[in-house]
């Protein structure tokens, strides 16, 4: 088989033309005799690729300078506990729930502290977010923590909430350089970055400076301080290397593309054709509500279990491949990231089509 | 440039087989369509990935059942807290400190309980091992924590301390998987890949199934768990799958190459030729007591620290790189894992003897 289309959530497609490039680079990295696996972090060949991998993503983010870029370990769930550890000074903080991740990350954090749930929509299955216009923010909160993009539901914040002045908390895992953001509306941005940047293994942290302080939690170690890792440009200790290159390549290949703006336009484009396609059909429908709906994962369901699982075989045996949903939603899931091409969106909705047509 | 002589402590060089089948395999795993980094961890094609990674490493060390093999991140600094804030039950435990690492791994427990270091050669800036026949032991020390091969300092344990009963935890980062060791003598033990296994980014922990539990220090994260990752076979959240597919096929390599058994004749083959040489060179002299020497990491100097930048730069234009010592101990550091050829070290003492004969 050559290359299919990979609609798995995470860790997810990536762009061929990086892969490419890394195979190319496997002996030999830019006449350096080695693999980049191979290279010492603290050879200038190395920290070139990692410098140049932090300013890229400065780049294309556009993040002020009064922000650190860390590349650390341990995905989003380390952050779950790293967040509240570093960063609740007061012992409280705000969470919106909107999914299975916000709630793991709300659930982590009452380890350290007072949780309050200041917005939810478990109620529907997290099938939409709740109004964030005027929330009950605690007074002392330390912060609000949302997950912007909920991979599982299919949600995406479009707008911020009104945090009342409190610093936000974003989990972009699933939405990072999917879009130009305004990186100043943040106290942290994290994102794991198996879903719409690299391999697994690599954590992208985005910290306002002044929220990186000694003031930690008690029994909180050494590895899980922000300030451990700001003071040391991620390496305190060896960085996972290859994956921080192969984000790197995901970097300059989304500046070739012409940056988070060119790349927004198209994954506006890709879901715009998806959804479309999703409304006037009369097998498949979205489970989410319209104003909610997230450009990169998608959920949908015929209404008919059997139905469902006859389409994602036949879809993986057409090359259109993990296209399951999650157990709690049910049904499908497309996962259509950055490295998804027009094409394979294309080629699911004709599948989509023809099934559509044969069995009804 | 072709490939090169890599000596760097880490990240270490690679079998050339391996990357060159990892490079084969970049655009599309096993006719599965996709790369290894881009395959969702719950999918069946990488869950026999992980499966047969864990599987060939249990082979390779004899892993008895009644230990758990866990995939983790965070490096072995992670795991200089995750040892004590779930193995510290009295709060307190023993340390031997024979080098950097061991003296960081103590300085992190004293921040979870009592720390007593039970033996040190800091006297002699770690060049030798201390007498660990009849330790003091603290009467309810928890365990007793060694670094087993001291990549620094060049220093081995060759027998391993008397713990008089105490649990031993050794941070096997620079000798794992170069020799046959009886796993059952240890409660623990943990590396970092980055040296004799795969790309930095993924830890090693071999645990016995019986410390692992719930009882745990206060404010210890959900991710700092042995249990956590124990209960769920290392998928508890995205595990680092490219670099983990990586040591897989290191496992496979050294199984292919005859397993432990063979590869210690080969690194004690290796070693012997370098010691033979420095023993009876005029201008390099190796830093570590002839009995504790390290079969992985050989510092040497020539006395001449100009010298020694010289030797260190002629050795790199000749295809013999990342020789330079730790600033700590000065000179050079040639790092010999099992994936450097016997050509390598021949090609090193070749040099050494030409840069001899030239600059004496």
């Amino acid at each position: 088989m050559s290359r299919i289309y990979n609609f798995s959530a995470g860790p997810a497609i990536l762009p061929e033309a990086v892969l490419a490039s890394a195979a190319a680079e496997m002996l030999d990295y830019q006449r350096s005799g080695m693999c980049v696996m191979e290279m010492s972090h603290r050879s200038k060949v190395y920290e070139e690729i990692i410098q140049e991998a932090e300013q890229d993503l400065r780049d294309l983010m556009n993040i002020p300078d009064n922000y650190k870029v860390l590349f650390l370990q341990g995905g989003a769930s380390t952050q779950f506990a790293m967040i509240p550890m570093n960063l609740m000074k007061n012992g409280v903080a705000d969470y919106i729930v909107t999914g299975e991740w916000a709630t793991r990350a709300a659930k982590e954090a009452r380890r350290f502290g007072t949780v309050n749930v200041v917005a939810s929509s478990e109620d529907k299955t997290f099938s939409y977010l709740p109004d964030c216009s005027d929330l009950p923010i605690t007074e002392n909160a330390d912060y609000l923590h949302i997950c912007e993009n909920n991979t599982i539901f299919g949600t995406k914040f479009w707008t911020l909430p009104n945090s009342k002045g409190k610093p936000i908390i974003s989990d972009m895992s699933s939405c990072i350089l999917s879009e130009p953001i305004d990186v100043s509306k943040y106290a942290l941005i994290y994102a794991g970055a198996q879903k719409n940047v690299g391999p697994a293994g690599v954590t992208i942290v985005i910290i306002r400076e002044d929220l990186i302080t000694e003031d930690v939690q008690p029994n909180t170690p050494t590895m899980l301080m922000y300030k451990t890792h700001a003071d040391n440009d991620s390496m305190y200790n060896t960085p996972p290397t290859y994956s921080i290159y192969i984000c790197g390549k995901v970097f300059k290949w989304l500046k070739a593309m012409g940056g988070l703006e060119a790349i927004q336009k198209t994954n506006a484009y890709k879901a715009g054709l998806f959804y479309d396609y999703l409304d006037q059909s009369e097998m498949f429908s979205g489970t989410v509500r319209k104003e909610d709906r997230s450009l990169m994962n998608i959920p949908f369901v015929t209404g008919n279990s059997e139905l469902d699982a006859k389409f994602i075989k036949e879809a993986a045996s057409n090359g259109l491949v993990n296209l399951k949903g999650h157990r709690i939603v049910g049904g499908m899931r497309a996962s259509i990231y950055n490295a998804m091409p027009v094409e394979g969106v294309e080629a699911l909705i004709d599948f989509m089509k023809k099934f559509e047509k044969e069995n009804s």
